[in-house]
């Protein structure tokens, strides 16, 4: 039934169930932890053959006689160029492999923007009154923690079914201070929203008025598709070349969802012109990332489709656990009209809508009771989600078990934190 | 003889024979790289066992159980820093251990600061009008890389044979623009010297006139002996603390030259202050570094005691190259008076200086015949060796043989400039 039909005394003796169930559940003593997006034990063993192709100092050079161990190549293994190439787009001699992770390579962008400016224009951004980002919302937190930490004000950007609402961004980028924008383009963080090809060209078409503006593209879920026909994602650098805006996109993978969370192989693809100037600096900060790691994971996966292929073992793991939260949403949730959530094809993440003001009540309902989610305002700039109605739901790392009694948990305290609130308001 | 005690006629004499001797050479068309410290090839086959330590999904986990394959510890592994604890004399828990480079660890440092300012004081360097670092010269030119990138001013110190000349440091640190002094303590790059217990007392003392002054203490050659009796160095944290100076330095190593110049791994250890400042900060800009390949280190070398015993492989090896460079150039310009040289025992260089004005001619003459060497000035900012005269030799990366070939190579050419200079000279 829904809840907003309901009278007081109604919601009242609603809210009486509600919380009997609450202390029942409390009683359990449960302690689950869904918050962070972390590919499960399962998936980390998926990739044990790649332990086993460099065990011994021959194993160490490449088919050309290349030796990994040693410095140099501050843009990589040419071999995982290739590799990262075909998967997002971009020509293999214009992708720099960094370190461990993508989120490092992402930081040291802007910073070195801070620094130094982009290419071509040279005007430090830290010289600037103010630099703004867009950042489409709910989106990733750690995108924003960046822009906070180096001072950037975010401006939000509702994010649609199709992607960012280019109406309001077409707006804003007519402000010379607006300088980037945020984009999870393919399975987005936390709604797993793919852009639709008119969005995208609408992107790559854009003329902000910042002659050094740069799109943050974080590819972060490019082949991590749940089900066998997954989402398409219209290539980002072509697209912009095609409107004379080649030198916009930065565009960001990495393995930490492929093969190891902490110890993956990172990617950055940008124009000729991006490229050379990060290399230009880049090569003052490092001699060069991991090359051995860059060498396992080539070895291990070969080519591209070979990694395509491969993520099929992962989408095995995460379709019963993306498909148990989205039942019990359902089972739970589907007829009260307090809440709404997507539904995506991939990505690691889905993202529930409850009534506004009811999430910081919602997970701090389910903290108290063991089950620990993302907190409320996470998908938000600052941390202030303006409606109070975004949670975001990591199905990856506990075991279906745990997930189940979790979501269980989460349905149970939307609806206690929704019904409090409606008596709230109705009284 | 002593090309000083020559009439120009004998200079000219001399010119002819090594003219015909430089284009005998000159006909073998010789390739040898002595540019870089790159260990070679016997060097890196050492850490052979180091590649079957974690080869399947059980290996991946420490003793405590914690998963090394997923996400977390910013600061690394607990185990990998009691092993840099134990090297560079910093409380274990005052480390964080990072990726492959401490290049990379050093650069962010320098950069952090641009763009935050130190621990406590938060007055980022790029906003004052002027930012100056001390010098030890002739030292590390990727040291001084950082600086220039960064539009750091940089203000030579002469190197002495204990140290940096703190006479000068004391007088120079009353300037409150600079903010901070690259220190490579122990077999410094390229002289070899390590300093004295007493400079580091007064280093440690240090009262500089900015409040946010750090010492970039780069111990990379802290184990790095080449006899069993090697250099001892104090440590600098301890003796800074006594001075209430803990907050000044920053120590930095790694083991690019233990295990893999590309793939090992860094640590930076300095105060609870700093270090809590760094990780705030550090956070931001990833989720942790590769502790896959942190792990791999540990359960090689198990202990510091362990890594100790390993260098003395490399010592082996290093040896009879340091010998070797040593011995030519004894019996090539010893009795000449146009050149002296360091002899260390340790690190990675030996440090030449030759007669004022000539060493860029000695090593463009070299490289025009096949023997590459460190460009001459790399060892002062700016590339600028106000006398011209220093030349780093790092003997480690080609065989024996060629290091021979090229040491007499080097030999003839400092004594081709150095007599064409004096002829010109006396003309």
């Amino acid at each position: 039934m829904n809840y907003f039909n309901m009278s007081v005394s109604e919601l009242e003796s609603a809210e009486k169930e509600l919380l009997k169930e609450y202390e029942n559940v409390k009683a359990k003593g449960l302690k689950i932890d869904m918050t962070r997006g972390k590919p499960c034990k399962e998936q980390l063993d998926l990739s044990e053959d790649m332990l086993k192709v460099i065990t011994c100092n021959a194993d160490c050079y490449t088919d050309y006689g290349f030796d990994c161990r040693n410095y140099g190549l501050v843009d990589g293994l040419d071999y995982a160029k290739k590799i990262f190439s075909e998967i997002i787009g971009v020509p293999w001699n214009q992708i720099i492999v960094g370190g461990n992770s993508s989120l490092n390579l992402m930081y040291d962008a802007v910073a070195r923007y801070m620094l130094y400016g982009v290419a071509n224009v040279n005007k430090p951004w830290v010289k600037l009154e103010k630099v703004k980002f867009l950042c489409p919302v709910p989106g990733y937190d750690r995108h924003f923690a960046i822009c906070e930490s180096l001072g950037i004000e975010m401006v939000n950007v509702p994010l649609l079914s199709d992607g960012p609402d280019m109406d309001i961004v077409e707006e804003l980028i007519k402000d010379e201070s607006v300088k980037g924008m945020w984009c999870v383009p393919k399975y987005s963080n936390p709604t797993g929203t793919t852009y639709s090809p008119e969005v995208i060209k609408r992107i790559a078409s854009m003329k902000p008025a910042a002659n050094d503006f740069r799109l943050f593209w974080d590819n972060a879920y490019a082949i991590h598709d749940i089900y066998d026909e997954g989402d398409t994602l219209v290539d980002i650098l072509p697209e912009c070349e095609k409107y004379s805006n080649g030198d916009m996109p930065l565009i960001f993978m990495s393995t930490s969802k492929i093969t190891y969370p902490g110890s993956g192989v990172s990617a950055l693809g940008a124009s000729r012109t991006n490229i050379d100037h990060i290399k230009s600096i880049m090569q003052k900060q490092t001699i060069g990332h991991d090359k051995m790691n860059m060498w396992r994971h080539v070895r291990y996966f070969k080519t591209a489709d070979g990694m395509r292929e491969y993520m099929k073992k992962h989408a095995e793991i995460l379709r019963p656990k993306f498909e148990i939260c989205l039942k019990l949403l359902g089972e739970n949730l589907a007829d009260k009209g307090i809440a709404e959530w997507t539904n995506p094809k991939g990505g690691y993440f889905i993202s529930l809508n409850v009534y506004k003001g009811c999430a910081k009540k919602t997970v701090s309902l389910a903290k108290d009771i063991g089950v620990v989610l993302t907190d409320a305002g996470a998908t938000y700039p600052y941390h202030n989600d303006p409606n109070d109605a975004n949670i975001r739901i990591a199905p990856s790392f506990p075991p279906i078990s745990d997930l189940e009694e979790g979501m269980k948990v989460l349905c149970l305290c939307v609806k206690l934190a929704v019904v409090q609130k409606l008596i709230e308001e109705k009284k």
